[in-house]
Formats: C-alpha cells, structure tokens, sequence
C-alpha cells in the first residue's frame, strides 16, 4: 500500500476523508486498514499524525465543526432577507446537497453520538464541545430572531437552540435510516411554520384550530 | 467458555442481554466473543438461534420495541389524570430509570440509528419499522389529547408524533454523551409546558412574551 503512494500528505486532507468515512460507516466498523487505503497513507505515516485511530476520530470530529461552522457562516453572509428566513434558506440548502441514495449523507456529530458518544473521555469531550459550540451559534441566531420580531418571545434563545438541535439530530437520524430527506422538510416546516414563529409574525399559526 | 454455561437457554434472555449489550457498547464494538460470554453461551448454540450477528442485533432491536411498547401500555393504565399529563408522568418515569453514571441508559433506537441505520436492508427495515410503530402510536396518543382539549390543534397528530420523536431522540443523544439527565428534562419542559399544550388550556404559554 505504501509503494504508491503519492509523495505528500497534509493533515488536512486526512481529516477530510475522515468526516466521509465516520459519516458513511460509522467508527467501529470503519478498520485502520480502510483509513490507510482510502488516504492512501502508510501506517507509520499515518502514525506520525496521529498517535491512534481514536486520536484521529477526535480531530475528524473537531475539524469537521469547524469546517461546518465556517461554511455557514460564509454561505449566511451571502443571503438576503430577515435572520429567521436567511436560517431556513441555510437548511434547505444543506438539504440540497443529501443524497438520500448515497451513504454521504447526515451530521457526523449525529451519526457518532448515539455510537461513541460515552465510549471514552476524548469522544466524549469532542462530542460535546462540537455539539455546545453549535447550540451557542444557534441561540445567537435566536436572540437576533427575536429581536427583529419573527421568533416567540416566550422561550429563551437558548431553550430554542437547544430545542432546534434535538429536533434536528432526531430528523438526522430518520433521514439516515428511511434514505429519504422527507423528515428534514418535515422539521424545517414544522419549526418554520409552526414551533418558532412570533404569534404577532404569524396569523396563519398559533391559533389552536 | 461453552464448558460452564447453564444448560439451558432460551430466546428471549438471549435478546434480554443483546439489549444491554448494544445499548452499551453499540453494534460493530460488541464482538461475539463478548455476545458468547456476557450469554454464557457456545458459539455452535447461538449459531441454533440466530443465522448470524446481524440477525441477533435485528432480532434483539424488534423484541427492544415489543417489550417497550407492552411496559409503556402496562404503567400508563396504571395512571391517573388526563391523558397529556399521563404521557408527562411516564417520560419522567423512564427518566427516573435512567442511569446517567453507567451505561446503562438511552434508548437502543436512537443508539443503534446513527450507526447501522444504513448499513443493511435488514438494519435499515428494523429500525425503520421500530421507529414508525413508536410514531404510530404517539399519533394516537396526541388525538386522544387534542380531544380532551389539551394538546395544540393546529398541527395533525402525526405532525405531532413526529416532532416529539425527533426532539426526544435528539435530547437522548445528548443525555448519552453529557452523561446527564439535564436534555431530557430539559426536553419534557419544552413539550409539555411550551411546546404542545392547547393556548386554550394554558395560559402561562403561547403568549409571546
């Protein structure tokens, strides 16, 4: 495997075909040996970046928040319209890009939460922190939403990020196992239409029939 | 191993354990040996019940459902109250059962999902099944709620049912890697308080501010 290999690797494009190989597989089932062939990487190299696959999984998870949270943040700054309206176009263009017939698909947070979430303080804290950072950047984007009038005033941004991301991670895992991207338009619409909006924002909801 | 072991077994403790096991330790990290040991059992015996490892962890994820389903029917006839405030006291009974400082906790659904959701159209078809007679029957739950005038009209049953699996799941993901029971208060606090109440039937909720 190592013959011919290509001369040069940056960790960076390990930890990219590291997101697509946890995502597609899940950990466990996804062996040093598979890692070292799809990166085309020898042992000793990869061992030179990484003291064990575990350490490895870690900075996949860590890296891809970072990747995620960088892209949002670009794709965000280019859309126009109130903060509420710019988060849904946001999620129905992540939508865009499953594909429900491929296995690259769904939040590796998601995909390796129920699997190694509790497996070892290194997951664990990954894990965590990945999934905190998130939920600060969503409760942000709340209090903004509330300020300008569109989300309900009656939930701390923070229980509406915290209740975003559950449902969100729930609608993943559907979407996983059914190959359908049906739930996650399903969410959207129903925190969109019906959970977040501002009663004031929204005749057409709230209105008990 | 096969020298010691009782001499008999019977199906169902073997799908008793495999609940245990999985939820533990998930699927790919639980080896046979593991599934032999913990099941005091020969490998030539276990090969009489089940074809192979996979069919076992099937097996073991339709009788989890079966056996949920039945304890959840049996408890809840026990209790008293409207039907919504029912459905609250159960959650915080499986939260009381929960034990955030073992491994002994979450659900074997939401933990099996993310990992093996997609990895086979046995796993997929299991899941998939599991999780749509738990919806099914949350659905009913909510119509028989939404008519003793406790529950939000506005969304059909089944929206309903969906909303509260996906932010459950969700909420278990994050109990299983904080460790802790906070998501799933956190959880049953937004649904019933906030969430799904009736504006009509609660006037500390629904009202934007």
């Amino acid at each position: 495997m190592s013959k011919g290999r290509p001369p040069t690797h940056c960790r960076e494009s390990l930890l990219i075909k590291g997101i697509e190989l946890f995502n597609s597989k899940g950990y466990h089932a996804t062996g040093l040996s598979t890692i070292l062939q799809t990166c085309q990487i020898s042992k000793g190299s990869f061992y030179n970046f990484f003291n064990s696959k575990e350490e490895y999984a870690v900075e996949v998870i860590e890296y891809y928040q970072a990747l995620e949270t960088d892209r949002w943040a670009l794709e965000f700054a280019k859309l126009e319209g109130s903060h509420f309206m710019r988060m849904r176009q946001m999620l129905e263009k992540m939508l865009s890009e499953y594909d429900p017939s491929t296995e690259k698909m769904g939040c590796l947070i998601a995909n390796l939460s129920g699997e190694v979430g509790n497996e070892s303080p290194g997951f664990r804290r990954a894990i965590q922190e990945a999934t905190e950072r998130v939920i600060v950047l969503i409760s942000e984007d709340m209090r903004v939403c509330q300020e300008e009038g569109s989300v309900r005033l009656d939930l701390s941004p923070d229980a509406l990020a915290h209740l975003i991301w559950d449902i969100w991670q729930g609608a993943l895992l559907r979407m996983k196992v059914n190959a359908s991207l049906q739930p996650l338009n399903q969410c959207i619409d129903l925190l969109w239409n019906h959970i977040l909006p501002s009663p004031l924002s929204h005749s057409d909801t709230q209105q008990g029939a």
